[in-house]
């Protein structure tokens, strides 16, 4: 296989987002006296997001980025009590979200052979803050705000690939989503599956991938084997 | 003074483009048989560069970027006898040039403080293939591709600190150019002037800064010294 760059996406794929938010979850909790289920909480917040980029998709919504979903997301969904300022405040969690414990020496193996660059939904303002706090290392950020249009649309891998000035086929977008593979491998890229068994908790649905993606992998250690 | 991130002008701040072009260029010569006076040539590369992007700011040409700018010049400024492979072959010469000798050890003190991004005309791909040549690091790279504009064009740095979320008085530009720093200011940026005296050779113009750039620095190092 001829491969040149690896896009990986961020959420869910690179950081354990849900440990860092039911932990600062529980902190505001306290703080204000929130009955909040908080695991519940974690899994509308994300669903919110995906029901509002497909608005955006769709064109039912005009370009909303990605923290500004996030922020409306808090007022649909925490009780009443909290002041703008502290959902404010709350909202900037996903500036501090962790990488998986496999992340950054994965993707330090990686990116001696190839080409490293995210391509996420989330915005560049986030990904840059949530990068150096996590110590991720990349050759590039791709952010949905420079395309104003969410993955899985498929216009995101094209104009990403095009910014690298590669053919499609010489790029792998590696995700633990299905929906994002699929997208990307309507574009023509390539496709590498990465379980995250524990994204949506203990006791949470875990993906499977499709037969007909390219590589699947249990982490980015295991990713570095199969490809390097 | 409030700083939080610095955006670095590329070509001629952190890397020496001539010297690598003039060794390419002598190497193309001697192989080809060309008779070109490569200093004189680099010069007007430069030239024609500038003069494309500034034909793109007025409206004069459609978006082109820097990659088909730079390619363009060599049909104009190459003699004859030179196959269309062979120009695009030495185009590619810009992913290769070199950084400073200060650049990468005063990236890495910055880093530790600042946010620390490219702000560049250069393309996307260029920047990230010069960077992994050159073993930049930096926290983002912001292309003019992205924004379909050059700077000193002001929409350049006000796209650049909004993507950020930063206030523009907390993002200080540094360049070897003073129209780009003028534009940075324009905008509300801060301003670092580093003087590059050999960015067009040793017996070529040096640049002298304005009286209110808000810091003058010998090079990235001592930049590191009056920031950090």
């Amino acid at each position: 296989m001829k491969l040149q760059a690896l896009l990986f996406d961020v959420i869910g794929t690179v950081v354990d987002y849900r440990t860092t938010i039911l932990r600062e979850g529980a902190a505001l909790g306290a703080a204000h006296g929130l009955v909040v289920d908080w695991p519940v909480f974690v899994a509308r917040w994300r669903q919110h997001e995906r029901l509002a980029q497909e608005a955006v998709t769709r064109g039912d919504w005009p370009w909303t980025d990605r923290d500004a979903i996030h922020r409306r997301g808090l007022d649909e969904l925490l009780p009443a009590g909290l002041s703008s300022a502290s959902k404010d405040a709350f909202n900037h969690v996903w500036n501090r979200v962790e990488p998986w414990p496999d992340a950054v020496a994965g993707l330090s193996r990686l990116r001696e052979r190839f080409v490293v660059a995210a391509l996420s939904n989330s915005t560049l303002a986030s990904l840059v803050r949530l990068s150096r706090q996590g110590g991720l290392h990349w050759d590039a950020i791709l952010s949905a705000d420079f395309f104003q249009a969410f993955k899985p649309d498929r216009r995101v891998y094209a104009e990403a690939v095009r910014l690298l000035q590669l053919p499609p086929a010489d790029v792998m977008l590696v995700a633990a989503h299905t929906s994002d593979l699929r997208g990307a491998r309507a574009a023509g890229l390539k496709t590498a599956f990465v379980v995250r068994p524990l994204e949506f908790g203990p006791d949470g649905p875990v993906e499977t991938p499709d037969a007909d993606f390219d590589v699947v992998a249990r982490d980015f250690l295991d990713l570095a084997d199969q490809l390097v």
